[in-house]
């Protein structure tokens, strides 16, 4: 069994981006991340995000909207900044509030700014293997796991449990296209699916994303499968100190010992979704200095 | 084994778009067809969809212009029917010459006309469940053969053989979608799928959309599955006047026998392309309407 460490990968493409953004002639890339209301995993987020941006030389601005603002106030503070050429990238941190339709306040991000990669047209582009598309983030962050751990994709099964847009939908699309990674037989499960573990025993790579902590088991797997964890969920643990703590949707002590490569949760696919927005932040500021 | 009558369901949704038409209060839905170059095939297919189009009270035009037409020529001219607001679809004909990239062309006809579907806008909110995205014609002639046959899809298994953008991808995620039909277990094979028939053999829906003629074999299915055949090969047949004839990517003599539905070779998914292209036309009428 190996590890993935995403620690250290993410480590890895973040001095790489480092050294990209101090080569740039024509200024400095600039994100801006837009918070509604102050749900304490958001706030804490969208710090993480910050420091990072700020720590490889990117502009890393703050908006803070009240919880109560509308939709249509939303979107207008996004037209200004999608007007604001001084702007590379713009992210929304989700979960909004329960008024406002995500979706649509994603579709009004400037396609050229959607570092998050959650605008339709970005989504679009994905499945239509545009390379200048940015890819949303946690896909982005695990194609790059299995791309630096030497993983073969190319003909492999890879079973998708879960289906959202932010990561199911366009995790199973990377590996479908025709790249490298990439050439996979990939299979989408989720909550309607029957016999579920009768389909996670045939894939080669399994990608857990549905939220359900330690919900994969040993018995749901092959011998040598890898295993991708995005799963990040809270249980309750009395040995330490906040009372709880974290695991992915993978019983990680069970499962680990019959893969061939599993990442960690924390540790595995967190920090590269970071690191990936970075990746996308920089690639907005380069095209954006090519088009004008 | 059930036949499915594409030409009988097809002239059910043309009676209905008819109808549908009849009762606008505001004008006439208007199409135009942009053919490139002189392709007899496309010549007789934009024919045909001209004249179902007229069928059914929609306006049909068309532009046809020189092989030799350069890409940014073609984008121009249809920036031009983009701004005419007389026109509420633009259908760019299938394929383009080689030197004009078919995807940076269809990406530029307006999302709000783009009764193809090919539109990354489209494409993208195909993914993100926007019901009012237009879906591109052929994988939503698929679905509304499945659903007026009665064919059950939540839980199911569905093997999409092709990983096209023109139907594969789209048919797929329409089947994942959370919807009716819908809710599928969905797998896409392609030409780098190890062991295929081992993963055909596991579905209660097989696509194949693959354009390989008579590629998918008794041995390949499991009885009772629904088999969906999209492919249009000519094989030369020296019975035949034409010296040709059309089959499928399925061996239809040797597979129907074990399927619970299968649809036929020409009159199975042809003729529900075309119908769904007037949907999407008469739906475009609809939503300029209620924008206006």
């Amino acid at each position: 069994m190996n590890l993935i460490d995403g620690n250290q990968i993410a480590s890895q493409v973040l001095d790489e981006l480092s050294e990209r953004v101090a080569s740039l002639e024509n200024g400095k890339p600039s994100v801006v991340f837009v918070r509604v209301g102050n749900d304490p995993a958001s706030i804490s987020y969208v710090k993480k995000k910050q420091k990072t941006a700020e720590s490889i030389g990117i502009d890393a601005g703050l908006k803070v909207f009240d919880e109560s603002i509308s939709e249509d106030q939303l979107i207008e503070e996004i037209d200004a900044l999608n007007a604001d050429s001084s702007i590379h990238g713009i992210l929304v941190q989700a979960p909004l509030p329960r008024h406002i339709n995500d979706v649509r306040v994603f579709n009004h991000v400037s396609p050229n700014k959607d570092v998050d990669g959650f605008n339709a047209v970005n989504l679009g582009k994905l499945c239509q293997e545009q390379a200048q598309a940015f890819r949303s983030c946690t896909p982005a962050g695990i194609v790059e796991l299995i791309r630096r751990s030497n993983i073969e994709t190319a003909g492999k099964r890879v079973v998708v449990l879960g289906r959202s847009l932010i990561v199911g939908k366009p995790i199973g699309m990377l590996l479908l296209n025709r790249a490298i990674p990439g050439n996979a037989t990939v299979t989408f499960c989720h909550s309607r699916t029957h016999d579920l573990p009768s389909i996670t025993r045939e894939a080669d790579i399994l990608i857990a994303a549905i939220g359900k902590p330690q919900f994969v088991t040993a018995e749901m797997i092959k011998t040598g499968c890898a295993v991708i964890d995005v799963g990040i969920n809270r249980i309750p643990d009395s040995s330490k100190k906040s009372g709880f703590r974290l695991v992915g949707d993978v019983d990680f002590e069970q499962v680990a010992p019959k893969t061939s490569h599993i990442t960690p949760v924390p540790g595995g696919v967190g920090p590269m979704t970071v690191a990936m927005l970075m990746s996308n932040t920089v690639q907005a500021f380069e095209q954006a200095n090519l088009v004008q």
